[in-house]
């Protein structure tokens, strides 16, 4: 059995992805995010997503230590807010000072600007390969705009494959 | 705290979804299959798919038993066939009467007339409300057509919230 790599990647890219603001807060209070896009739903009831995270990131350990991530829903044209979210920061936290932010009731950064977001409680990862996937619980939900959201495919790049 | 859960449900369903029929094969060599919206990737390096999947169905308990799954990707004309999917069946397997498909190297349906689509072992699995997410190793690929996949958006169902 070999795996056709050049169809794999063909076949994976059609799955569609959202891109989101994930944020964090880590034990010295410092927020910290990165643009995510390998989201789903996982459950109805209680009400679980589901993110894959990078495990090379400084968010990635964080959650890991603290259990927690809120997760933003971008608007249809807040394509350059995922773009500064998604390069090398030159300390922990520098992006936020691209954005406004409320803090929700978890702690969590939630975009004033945005359609709105979640804050969740992890509940079960899955530790395999150059990601983790994080299972949480959705936990408190802000709506700001419900207007149409941001898509991966909608801006050109490609992230998955 | 307390959960706004009219904002919850905005926000989860503006997480994009595809509509995938997801096969299995129990061990007395019978096909099934349903439809799946929750997919996300999970990892480049293996790759890793994940999907959520309802704890009720047949095929969730022969996942569990085999630990392999297929991910077939379906053209955007093919709301029809996932509407199929979707549907309670008669007995076991026959849904795969309204389609052709073959087995790929895993032993697993492949529908002839889709994107194309991938065999999975599962690696691991989160067990926890009404669905279990799944995290599969994509092991095959088959693609048939290279044309744009079907979204849950386009069908104008809801799936998730």
């Amino acid at each position: 059995m070999t795996l056709n790599l050049e169809a794999k990647k063909i076949l994976l890219r059609k799955i569609p992805h959202g891109l989101f603001i994930c944020g964090v807060k880590d034990e010295k209070n410092e927020v910290n995010g990165f643009t995510a896009s390998w989201v789903t739903q996982g459950s109805f009831n209680p009400p679980l997503v589901v993110m894959a995270v990078r495990s090379e990131g400084s968010s990635h350990e964080i959650i890991k230590n603290t259990n927690k991530f809120s997760l933003n829903v971008l608007k249809s044209d807040q394509k350059d807010l995922a773009a500064v979210f998604f390069k090398p920061q030159v300390a922990l936290g520098s992006r936020f000072e691209a954005v406004e932010f409320v803090l929700g009731d978890l702690g969590l950064p939630i975009l004033k600007d945005s359609v709105g977001g979640v804050e969740c409680a992890v509940i079960g990862d899955v530790t395999h390969g150059d990601h983790t996937v994080f299972v949480g619980e959705v936990k408190t939900a802000y709506l700001n705009n419900d207007v149409e959201a941001l898509n991966l495919n909608s801006t050109g790049w490609n992230y998955g494959g």
